[in-house]
């Protein structure tokens, strides 16, 4: 479907609440646990989140907004959430993500887009031209990539607790395709 | 890591409110469309969880316990949600999902299972020999691939909205092993 501004934050509006009600008070044992070297755990994701809260959507929307394709976006850090993330609980991240969303969601409002401005060019710095439109589009399905790897992450868990089911249930059969 | 029934009740007892928070009052747009011939929406997935809760975990759980490997389970309709689901909102369907769950939470505290019935063996159809512990890992792990399976059919929504991000969405290059 074509993207909609209201499609788009009705999706962005869900996230921390469903995010919230699968990860919070969850055992370490799921939430801490990666898929092996160099990859993520549910809380390293949730991090990674906040990180693009701060630092990529509305900021670039701005960018766009203002620079059009005169400049290009600063590249995203996807190791951010190692440093920014220390320290904290799972819990704490939640809240934080939670409480940048609602703002965010607040901003976006404010900009009160039309249809010319949607349309407008903004520049990637390794993708080139793309839209104000591709860029909110982009944040609601990162939000879907991300609960995709958060549950890939979490049934890796139970790999060999499922015993022979493991042939039956695809989020086994995932190759990390949602990875960093 | 080892099946554990407090890690396993733990997840069980989040997806009802994790789907709520992320489904309800979503735009059809969202929940309605699937990934194309054959495929399922988000309602049809919510509609299949149902199902399970019917007829597929606690059912079977009580199986291993009377017949251990003398009978083996019923096999597992997966299209009953075409007719089960029909004239149902969502909204309907979430409120189903949620109290059957915590139904089967209550049987399963009931059974009062200890270590040695975890490991006492029943008999799948088709995949022979299983133990209870690994049908009970499996159901945890069956909601994680609807979640997985659930945020690729939403994502593929947005499949051309996101323009050329596409590249870097891991969602959306995922094959679609979480398809009934």
């Amino acid at each position: 479907m074509e993207h909609t501004l209201p499609h788009t934050i009705s999706l962005l509006s869900r996230t921390p609440a469903a995010l919230d009600a699968l990860l919070r008070d969850l055992p370490e044992a799921w939430t801490l646990r990666n898929e092996g070297e160099n990859s993520w755990s549910a809380f390293d994701v949730v991090g990674h989140l906040i990180h693009g809260e701060r630092t990529d959507w509305i900021p670039r929307a701005r960018i766009i907004l203002q620079f059009g394709e005169t400049k290009a976006f600063e590249p995203f850090d996807r190791w951010a959430q190692e440093r920014e993330s220390q320290g904290k609980s799972l819990g704490q991240l939640l809240d934080e993500f939670a409480r940048l969303r609602s703002e965010n969601l607040g901003e976006l409002h404010a900009l009160n887009l039309r249809q010319e401005e949607l349309e407008r060019r903004g520049r990637h710095p390794a993708l080139g031209p793309v839209t104000l439109s591709q860029l909110l589009a982009t944040w609601a399905t990162h939000d879907l990539t991300h609960i995709h790897q958060i549950s890939r992450i979490m049934a890796h868990q139970y790999r060999e607790a499922v015993g022979p089911w493991n042939a039956y249930l695809g989020v086994l059969q995932c190759a990390g395709h949602s990875a960093p």
